[in-house]
């Protein structure tokens, strides 16, 4: 690269949470309020998460996906009715205790998850077939009393969609969780440019009150997994423990199947730790707020403000621009671009007017390119998606060549060691061998893939008949 | 009204509150859970908040405002930084005392409001003349426990945006309190077709905090008044209580000059208690998530609702449309429309298609009109705007209509009694006559409007020299 950097970024290499933490920091993407564990969205980092929302949303509402809005409150009594579902949130719950200046009867909890409000709503308005199904999405935001916290990774609070169905059958409730996982397989490649492993998760590891867990996991720069999004199909049991039930077209009286499924700011963070690079964030051109930054050169010279803010008109048309027009060095300007991540950088002087030309510069390979002004909206449509289909391909290169496959129990602690990436091996099934490769290397089961192989007949860990090919890996 | 309505509704005359609860009850707005005092928001609710939203950030945007993310809990001593502001709001706020398994050293308070967050945030992010104005917004729900509760109007939990701005100086904090207001009664007339006076808010209305608190506020079809949008100036009170500073061009340390700014799902109560009538809700076309219905007649017949779905897909270029072909009868389906105030229904039946025809009802006057198919798409475009705006004038008719003018204390009575509406009236000034007529009529100060007139020179109710010109009425 030639461009320099306006500040030190730590290395990658020399320190991968620094890096990541520099990165948040000098993009501008968070900042800092008196409130421990909790994080500011700047507006850098929020019009990302805005990109995210509205192309998610119209991908949900095309499968007949309804938003409503429900209390951010859960009365204690509501978090207790479904036993698993109780003990895995009720550890990290934010309480309210008192409301005004009185001391509330019943405390309330600060919702992390909102299945049994959901459930307490269908309850009452669910009931008949004819209501079926409820195919509901909230976009809101969640606590839970995180001890350690990072920017997007891991916060107190964290925005995210929190999809919730009701349907009048176990078929169709399956149907749903699998759809909606396939959603987001196909939202994070062609939007985020992140390739993703698509499979289900061990018993150990699913969600506290599902019958399933599914889960899309992708892989970070630095060879540590990251689950993206889960979709968790729920069986009945919800159904049961709520009293959520429907009368058919027999007029008997049933249990519906429910699913749930959510993305949350997390994935702000997967795009950083997947696409950044010593310079800084690289944003996909999809969820890129500034697509294209036009840096006039010798700003002063009569008519260059002018041609840069004639081009932002034009290019306006096809994409999301903006001119530098600051008293900053151009140096200076180039740099910014780099660490904020902007796809395509366009630098226009006195002699490129002269020549009707200008520069355009690719950030993601740092390719220099001279464009005629009359192609110059035809280029950048092409730019941007080139950009963000090589910004894929990448992506899934680096996945693939750091997914490696242990079929022995040395193989499997060399890799975990020295080749930090995800790992391909057998597994009996039992949650106690899971237990204890986690305890050995800090690598979990992130999935069980649709997408089985089989590596050998017998457990990597422990030697007993494989039932599963799992990947497993560290995580976030 | 030919069309019969599908449940009966509480007539407006005779119980205005009752006809209230019924139409967001049966236009399927809201709905319950077990968090009491607290509202779920229904898709058909949900989706007008969506479109507001959206055409709101819009006009936002394109003054410059970027929109932020800040955390939803305030420590203690947070929010009680500045004096007039935590008075205002400590007997309200709901308060987390635990977290986790663990009593928390400082209590924290669900956000009533965020001020004290953004000065806490503008505190550490601006040193600088070059970091200013910020123009920062944020969409999101806040909590006040309220004790009586109504949907919409009042919820111990709404949704709404906060704007909270910060300025190198008096004039251009003074300026964005202004443009914001103009922006907000813009929109009220623009897309929610609603007419509002503006003006300041007196001294005992004012926001707690604020030096300078301005109001647009809407007429009700009862004659009660609506506070639908509200802009503050603080000059440097929060400034000067945070400590938010910046150096100046010639390097001298000043205080921030401030603003903030909302509007809440209280404009879907709005929307209602204006446009609705004894049929249900009418929504004004830019804010009606189904802006067609296409009604099948007959529609088992061959050919009938390959035809409703033919100009569904057509209408759909420039319309938000839907077909309801369930098995309900077309009467059940007309009252639907009606009672969800969808703007146009679309009837299509075998002689319309032999005829190369359709009937075509507008939901605002109950005109019918066949209309060919050749012509349905520039007359449903038409009619939109038609509609859109007549109900907008409809309502200005309204409030101009209810609107009185008081010049004695026994003309105040007599309107306030006897004339749901505004009054105009002369006011000397002081608290404590705002206070009496208040007390004696429950009529209070909406607000001192930008366009004055001098009614006489004496106050309507101590009789002492008048100061300003005042609209007052009964509220919600």
């Amino acid at each position: 690269m030639a461009d320099k950097k306006v500040e030190a970024i730590t290395s990658m290499e020399e320190d991968f949470a620094q890096w990541y933490t520099d990165v948040v920091v000098k993009a501008d993407l968070t900042g800092y309020t008196s409130v421990k564990g909790f994080m500011v969205l700047k507006p850098a980092g929020y019009a990302i998460w805005e990109l995210i929302q509205k192309q998610l949303d119209e991908r949900f509402k095309a499968t007949g996906v309804e938003n409503v809005y429900l209390p951010m409150l859960i009365p204690e009594g509501l978090l207790q009715k479904e036993k698993d579902h109780v003990e895995g949130f009720a550890p990290e719950v934010a309480w309210v205790t008192h409301g005004g200046l009185n001391e509330l009867q019943e405390k309330l909890c600060v919702r992390p998850t909102s299945e049994t409000l959901f459930c307490d709503f269908y309850q009452k308005d669910i009931t008949s077939y004819r209501d079926l199904p409820k195919v509901y999405n909230q976009w809101c935001s969640v606590v839970r009393w995180e001890k350690e916290t990072r920017p997007f990774l891991r916060s107190r609070e964290f925005l995210w969609q929190e999809g919730h169905t009701a349907h009048a059958t176990e078929e169709e409730a399956q149907e749903r969780t699998i759809q909606m996982l396939n959603v987001y397989a196909d939202f994070c490649e062609q939007i985020l440019a992140i390739p993703v492993v698509k499979g289900q998760k061990t018993e150990k590891e699913k969600f506290a009150g599902a019958v399933a867990t599914y889960t899309i996991e992708a892989l970070m720069h630095d060879g540590k997994a990251l689950q993206s999004g889960t979709s968790h199909n729920f069986g009945d049991g919800f159904a049961r423990a709520f009293g959520v039930q429907y009368t058919d077209k027999e007029n008997h009286l049933q249990y519906v199947h429910q699913t749930s499924w959510g993305m949350t700011t997390r994935l702000i963070g997967a795009i950083i730790m997947v696409h950044g690079d010593d310079n800084g964030l690289k944003l996909p051109p999809k969820v890129a707020p500034t697509q294209v930054m036009i840096v006039p050169i010798q700003q002063k010279k009569e008519g260059v403000l002018e041609k840069a803010e004639e081009l932002r008109a034009k290019l306006s048309e096809i994409a999301r621009v903006k001119v530098d027009a600051t008293d900053k060095s151009p140096g200076f300007k180039f740099a910014e671009c780099e660490m904020r991540g902007i796809p395509l950088r366009v630098e226009i002087g006195p002699r490129d007017i002269e020549n009707n030309q200008c520069i355009v510069v690719r950030h993601d390979t740092g390719e220099k390119l001279t464009v005629s002004l009359d192609e110059l909206s035809d280029k950048v449509t092409e730019l941007l998606e080139v950009i963000q289909k090589d910004m894929l391909e990448t992506a899934r290169a680096h996945r693939d060549s750091h997914t490696y496959t242990a079929t022995s129990w040395d193989e499997f602690k060399d890799i975990i060691e020295n080749k930090p990436g995800f790992i391909k091996a057998m597994w009996c099934g039992e949650t106690e061998c899971e237990e204890n490769i986690k305890a050995e290397t800090g690598a979990s089961t992130r999935c069980m893939p649709f997408e089985q192989e089989t590596l050998s007949d017998v457990c990597v860990c422990c030697g007993k008949p494989a039932k599963k090919m799992v990947y497993f890996g560290r995580a976030y």
